[in-house]
């Protein structure tokens, strides 16, 4: 409880506010003698750093310490606490958000909760708190690669315009991380990237749908009543800060359909006609390509003057300062990566207990 | 793990195959002193129960028994498991699909992780599962009425036709209950029906779409992190089968939105101008009214041949007899409703160890 | 929580009063596909039943009846859930107890708790709760048979007096379920059980000790820091009602010995000289056999006037008829095996998430 | 699982092994609005370190830095991540150990699990490990402070010589801090100081027995079936390294009693008149005291030349170096302090969601 620890068998736990000495994991469960070393984490903490103009401009290095559970560059099956410092905090920024309550934000329901709160850059529940879970799932990635599992995520919508879907030409997995937006498709990321841009100056921010597949999963994976695969996935998903939805395959679309257009069949074991489920059936992995679809709000911290009141409870207006991203989308991709990796190998470990 | 539990501290477990014995649920954690009557739990099975033309069948009497942790009509703190015997099964019905694997079901992906399965109308995977959640969840309704909670549930989507939404004049709240959809415009739900007897008669099935509200959410319930009011939520929601898409508030529209435009904030202490976030904002319900839609696919099981393949790998006509819904719409509302009643009594339980 | 449910990967939740209508377990993450037939778990209720002169006379026939989890012969991987329900309920038996705290029990705890209580027996709090453990453990051996690993419990003590150690050459295996105490030795069983008849004139009772070995237990099971395999074995075992004391190998004795008299060493790899540790050091079973004794306090239920107070807080005296053991000797073997087992099974389920 | 985290909702996950980066705790679920200083935490983590000529000559400042969780003094609700690094770190000592399995210790069960360990000081197995417990006892004691629960621990028996009991004159609470084995009389001590130091000379080591009372515990914690009051604090007991033995109130003597002689009764509501139980009934405190009493083996690693076997099977000598206690008594009160604390205030915590 406390609700800082996620996953049965690979269970990570993670700790830290924005502004504090530092945030990190802890991640118990991880099977002894796999090869980890710094270096993974550092690449996929990386990936989730603030990159181009519409990031914050926050700049830390993530720099990571493994603080215990590896030796001699294996995993001993022992806990892995993972702790990265923050350097450039600012707290001073926040001090006229100190007494007011931000639009979008928490803080009034957490007041409600704890009685009393961190107002520095949103305490524990700033975006700064992924960067615990990125570290996570860079563990959990690797695990998964020893069992020939790979996830990939990219930007598939942001501020509006949406990039081209897997089966389309256009789409080329080689553009995502080429482009700041993480789009698979160049000229709508910088289309998308101009409309961001357009919003900055105006001090508004923009939402953004991303997208993932897991492939290689084999079939079976997942409970099939509470914890289904999709459910446990849901629960990740939603777990990120400003998601608002989510699809599995078909999603919303399915509910349109009827069964014998929908019905996904194998013409050989495991080999699928159609994945209309995105991978998922009665909450068990098929054997296809996993495939879900989040979306997430405009990032609620903009400088535009917002209407608000304070803890006295009177009327005010808010102007924002402090260093926020105008659209989380690219950073969000690692983030909906290492989710994703610590649901797959939770239930990896799972598999191994369901026959006898 | 086995993943036949669900919640922390409001507990339930539920246990039941399709056609053996019976199926029920265990409440673990509900607070003694409760007043609570059999008739409360069946009044809820009711709602469960197969009804119109376009739903399956199977006609049981869905008589519940207490076995445990109630005397003279209070909770006693330990234990409330309820059981619902079978009566009316008729696993012959099911003969065919032995050695078949349904196109949409788990039949492949069960036995990939177990080795072998109950094909008895699919067993534990079979929708007939609810039963056990629908009767907890009445057991947490009466709990959270106690606690001036309330929530309801209804078709919104069924077989494509839309009903209209809350704030819409043609919205009927009397009318949810009256037809045979639950939909909240009878015009609508004459349509769905209409096309929903059409797909019957073809052998088809269809999809559809469930939106619910809770009213009275005190704010702060929810973890901020792993464990946020969404989470749990979509946890929830998509532990149900054939959950395909899920949403709060704005969902997917909001991707689309820029922070101006959906950043809710109050006009005075809990109360919001706006509800954009359908009531939940970090993982915290706001206080504001709490909204989400989930979306069906269609029933998988349909008359219509359908090409697959048997446990030999064979390719194989079927075609799937047994009695089945045609569009879960109905008997899911009553699902959802229980399923966002046990997560929501959860949190209240937990809520009482935030401060100190 | 409500802590009705034991273990992580192979778990039971139990229900159930005294005096309600029944009893039962429902075992989550039992293993697909283990053979299991419904006299396996008769046979281990009929050792828990009451038997010689010193046990309640309440003559339950402990029917049990499956109702989910098992589909021809063989388990599904999906709940198991165990109905016994209670035939030989004598309510009325306990109306002057209603109003009156036992001395020796919980009564006073639980209204403290929860408000009120079901005074009938103890209700939840009763003895007979044990017989869904017993249930669940049926289950529990009969998976760790397809592992080898055999479990064995008998009375090691009755009313004062104790049996032979193993190593004596006068311990008997085939004498341990040939007598009504589950001595290990005839002539100290008779004298044992003259001087509980003893004490049953008198409308008195005898307390026990309960001894327990596990064989084939391979090396590494258990977790080395909280979740050890000693933490989770005393946790199994004091959660048994009565239980006040417990032992792991040389136990009290080994806190008066030195380090070079008590450190356990291998002479080839998991053959150990010495046993000092009873088959678990730093939370790991070694692979030798594991051993612990438990030590249960006398029945506080006797017919022996007692001064107690009732509810009002006056002083009153207390006579308690109903049906009751004298000493639990005998029927708490079968618990402490279940018990013991449910660990076992738990651990080498998770033993298979360790390595890489 | 993996075993490093304990509580449900005043939840410690520790991590660390003895001669990597550093060690520590996260506590997760502590209530919101607790004061809290680092001073507290320092202050017991103090009472842990080494002391007289007994003890290890490992000299850690044992300097925690708390990283999150906290601000401006208060506990915010969010997890509480403390860290403290090793300083004092030879690895070197340990070369001789890479290859060896120590008698008494878990080298080889460890290697049986994961497959390869971290062979210096003991790696994750070490007493070290104990320095993450200690810290987040110190919050779990500060939070049942503002509950008016005390605790305190002795050290009743060490090497053989049995400190008075409580009841006895000689007893003296000032005394406990006051000698270097936390025994409550000064010439019992002595002469158990006396004997420690001629096993150091032997290159051996002693065993000891620790006492433990709760006061003020408020009636009814504890859940009545599986997470029993005594059933949790026993696992927390037996998840201390080298703990063998555990009792509750009259303990093994109660298996030799009468229920005439050990029932416990009230003279007015929550006024006991004796209190053989040990403070825990039916699993749930009584309001008397808690009282339990714990056994630790001797410490197993000692100078004194061992027989044992190496990796490749074949016996060898063994003398361990390194720096080590020769009895835990004095170090071991603070740690069975701090679990006992994190079991009652997981406990208070639970006991707001048992009545409607």
């Amino acid at each position: 409880m406390g609700g800082n620890s996620f996953g049965d068998l690979f269970k990570v736990t993670t700790f830290g506010e924005s502004h504090g000495p530092g945030l990190g994991c802890v991640v118990d469960g991880c099977p002894a003698g796999l090869n980890l070393s710094l270096d993974e984490i550092k690449r996929e903490l990386a990936r989730r750093r603030p990159g181009g103009g519409f990031s914050s401009s926050r700049n830390e290095g993530d720099d990571p310490e493994i603080l215990s559970g590896v030796y001699e560059g294996k995993t001993l099956g022992s806990p892995i606490a993972i702790l990265i410092r923050n350097r450039d905090s600012q707290p001073g920024d926040y001090d006229n958000l100190k007494d007011v309550y931000r639009p979008g934000h928490a803080d009034w329901p957490w007041e409600a909760k704890y009685g009393f709160r961190d107002h520095r850059g949103g305490g524990r529940s700033s975006a700064r708190e992924t960067v615990g879970r990125v570290a996570a799932g860079a563990i959990a990635k690797k695990f998964l690669a020893s069992q020939k599992i790979e996830i990939r995520a990219w930007t598939s919508e942001a501020a509006g315009f949406c990039a081209p879907g897997e089966s389309d030409a256009a789409f080329d997995w080689n553009e995502i991380e080429n482009n700041p937006l993480r789009m698979p498709e160049r000229t709508i990321a910088e289309k998308a990237m101009k409309k961001i841009e357009d919003l900055k100056a105006l001090g508004d921010s923009a939402g953004c749908v991303i997208s993932c597949i897991a492939r290689n999963v084999p079939p079976g994976l997942g409970e099939p009543v509470f914890d289904k695969l999709d459910a446990r996935m849901a629960a990740a998903m939603f777990s990120i800060g400003a998601v608002k939805a989510m699809e599995f395959g078909d999603g919303f679309a399915a509910a349109k359909g009827t069964g014998s257009e929908l019905n996904d069949a194998m013409s050989s074991p495991g080999v699928w006609k159609t994945n209309h489920s995105g991978g998922v059936i009665g909450g068990l992995s098929t054997g296809a390509a996993l495939r879900f679809t989040v979306a997430f709000k405009p990032v609620p911290s903009i400088s535009k003057p917002q209407e608000t009141i304070n803890r006295r409870g009177e009327k005010t207006e808010l102007i924002i300062r402090g260093r926020h991203d105008i659209c989380v989308a690219p950073r969000a991709v690692p983030v909906v990566e290492a989710m994703c990796a610590l649901v797959l190998a939770d239930f990896v470990l799972l598999q191994r207990a369901a026959k006898s």
